[in-house]
């Protein structure tokens, strides 16, 4: 099993079936994680408690999930110097817009990566990009997807010009 | 000299010329109070511990004010059961609106009570008001506060029926 | 059964299901309540009315859940110096966003505690907070209620543990 | 001097230099007006009796204009069955865009027409628009004025091609 | 049958299930309307000939509805000298608030009377307001049916009191 | 078959149901285009070679449609200098602004044409607009188009005026 | 002098300051244009009669500048086949925002090429690279303007690198 | 000197005063870095050579910023697997949310680690988190940093107390 270097925290487990693409992209790029469920409001010391202990744990980079006032990556960044980054779930009346300027509009001095809103695979990608730094092969295994994903654009629209609009649509489904 | 019964808290001391505002209400309506800067991101030690000992030292009501990624009256709220007043300070290229969704999502179990983009003053006003649930001398100052307010309207009125346009612009300079 | 201490007034029986959540936190936490319809436009003098005699009936916190241009919480606070707790329905094309513009950005002089939208157990929380300033063992229960928070967190955090995602998902199902 | 058949009502004497924009018109146009400071919030006995007194005294539209949490034209609307007429006045962090939510969000039952963030001037011609609904020589004057506007841009617009940019500009300010 | 004194414009028959609330209300006030389709955009000629004889065809207030980048109101404003109202229709991505910026943001000398989004039913009463300057007796009906709602406000809170919420929010489906 | 003068080129085959609109019109209208899947981000060379090698290959005008940051028409604008259509696609929590914004705020030098979110039947009648710039028979065909949208108004004017609101609905259905 | 083939037409000559930019541009391009003031609402028949008349007077692209409620680019649109182009004007409260939605969410069948919020330099790009699709000196001189922008970019960035960033921040000034 | 291993890359020299602390920052903290001006629109070429070298020349982390429609992190990102951070430039009529939306919303492969609008410090800070992944002295350094910004919120706190607000903010100027 791989070592855990990258923690997946999330301020509530309705977040999970958006982080859990963190969580598969991490295991299809061969990079060691944690779920954790933690409230920056609900939980606040175990949120602060984790922070604080991360590197000691181990960790090397925080990925902080959170809907609406998403305080938890900010949280979070406050209490280490791991990089942090931040997922705004996409939640209520005001569809995640809230949470992503919770998350992004960090005050200087304590930086939040932020991704899209619901963007949790692209936390996973950007955290092993961090982990990348010092793991060559690991880097390899990125530009490996990566080359996988302009090949399937190419195939997409291969298959586009051979099938034509229509049977492209059909065949899609 | 008056009991300290709200703390004002800011996240900066960029943000004492809007926070002043509380103050200078509360000395109106004779209320004690102190001033505190402590962020939660760059002090989150300082901003923990202030919330969760604002009980033990005789506080009855917080108002946090913050601009940005607004986390500061989430995390007191977060160790306090004391009611939490928040102040969206304006600042920034989104102009307070960061901070007001920042301070008003809170999600369920963990209020704080938003007032205006830099509504300081009605962040001391609210204070007093909840303070005078049990102060029932307060509340008549706040009463008296509130009847003020409406003969100045009405004095205003009149002068500009008396006065026209142009002169009451004129000497309102 | 407990003294009526919390008017819960609402623009519509369309915002019941949301601001029924304030009376259910309220049971909850043992503070007595009425529930009150009544339209800052389609019925004002039952509004003006209600406002200008709670605290004579006894009240001590008023909360006011409103859609579109909210004006019911506002209309209220303008009537009574008691606290008044604003809840922005999300309804309408504007999904909300209308009515926290419309409760939060109260001038100075007549504030109004703004939660997010829809978030009408907080307004409760919040007016529970408020009536602790006099009433410890209501604190005690505030108290009481945010560890079961905290705990509720722990207690889903080891249950994903202990599941992994998969199983944790089709559980909570 | 004209019979008095618009009030001109706004929250704040701060709004006076936008809203004169409202008196200016309905003087060029012929239409008698007042001018009216009354806040729905500080003064809101006042607001509410002006409007509920508006058909007795003769009034036939009302123009209300308000920033912020822009309650007053729809608490004058709750009161009387006359046209009444909203002008958003931008102020502060959300430049009208609250008020104007405020404004034109009104529920069904109780209308109030809203014009541009500081439309001032239109809420004047539109209530002159209005009275002349029963009095044909209102609706020449009005006429009138809107050829006049096009021959202002075709007096412009000549000016243009005779002079050229530069000198245009020059000559302009 | 009534005389026809109101138009009522749609840009599209896709707006007809909201703009029909104008016809309903109108038809309860008794003013005689009539049904119109032309778009700005689609049908220019049409639309500026409706707005060019509505006065020599005996309309009084013209009430026009539209989507998008809805310029069919000032498209009409700006060939009439009539009131006229706009409905910003709630339609694609931006879910009418473009609707409403270009029906609201009209420039200086060319009013148009703006209501809520979907606001079709207040367009028919604001019309019935305005109309009401020259007549007594619709007046009276307005005054009646404002009446009425205050009445239906009360009657469903005399009914929330009496059922419940449990059994209140049963009898209502 | 007519000859390839337009490229729709798309981010994902995703966008497919919203970009074959334009491929509709141009049909409709007589003009030969293709369909290309290409991403900005995943499949950068591809999209870069094909802006580069459009002229040559007798491309006039290119379409090209993205959601999010939606940055592929900006990029095929900056490898070559035929016009560039940008339609922004309605995904995710921002539907659509996101990438209209990214469309439309080119900085100065690079034009991007942006039509509506999802407007690519229009992105289509624009290209084909372009090209009428040098063949008149097909402007032609678009003035003829045009009059159908006009003869379109028309008739369903005409047939709300016979079946009145409840036949015309239900006869739409 | 060349021959006149672009109009670009203004609301006000308050855009002047802004509009100016398409034809200093289309001047250092070679190509010929016209500028008009014409407003979708003070002088709405103007504004058609400009947009009916414009193919017979020889037009091929018309570029429209408007702010607020923006029109007359999709007035214009209405009464022509010529490609239009649309440019936001930035003023008022909404800083554009207005004028970016009423010009870019045409209905479908009646497109209007948005460019940026007063991008009326990138409209005079796009107009001359319309024209190009029928002349090619015209496309090689966009192409150098290009060449142009990008050693422009290379030029900056080696002065950077020379000067050091004080350096170069004092140079620029 | 230290050996270059972040690149700070924006699209214009306008970005300069904003971009260059990012530059400071990483001084301060001992971290190589070159500065470039390259933008994904005017020199395309340049862009996507610079981000396909970046390995290869030694470079860890790109740090990009870009104003508008903000598509240089993204087109960096296209071509690299290092992680990319984004910082959105205030700038022109939407002051920053369109260069925020263009660069946080990046489609689910290629992400980009955004920070707040003309959070070029943190963009810095947020780099050498990155890079002290494998660099132990370089994390103390941070942590160091860190603590600083906690003493310095300390010192302005004891400050306050002591001179209170008048002479504190007399001071501060």
């Amino acid at each position: 099993m791989d070592k855990v270097l990258v923690g997946i925290v999330m301020g509530s487990d309705s977040d999970l079936p958006v982080m859990r693409e963190a969580a598969e992209i991490l295991d299809q790029l061969g990079v060691g994680y944690e779920l954790v469920i933690s409230s920056a409001h609900r939980a606040p010391e175990k949120s602060s408690s984790y922070a604080k202990e991360a590197i000691a744990n181990g960790l090397q980079v925080i990925i902080a999930g959170a809907g609406g006032a998403a305080h938890l990556p900010g949280v979070i960044a406050a209490y280490t110097a791991l990089p942090v980054i931040g997922v705004p779930i996409r939640t209520g009346a005001l569809e995640g817009v809230d949470a992503l300027y919770a998350i992004v509009q960090m005050p200087a001095g304590i930086p939040v990566a932020a991704v899209a809103i619901n963007g949790a695979k692209n936390a996973g990608i950007l955290a092993a990009q961090i982990l990348a730094v010092k793991d060559e092969s690991l880097r390899k295994r990125i530009e490996e997807y990566k080359r996988g994903l302009a090949e399937g654009v190419e195939k997409k629209d291969r298959s586009l010009k051979t099938l034509g609009i229509e049977e492209y649509l059909r065949t899609k489904k």
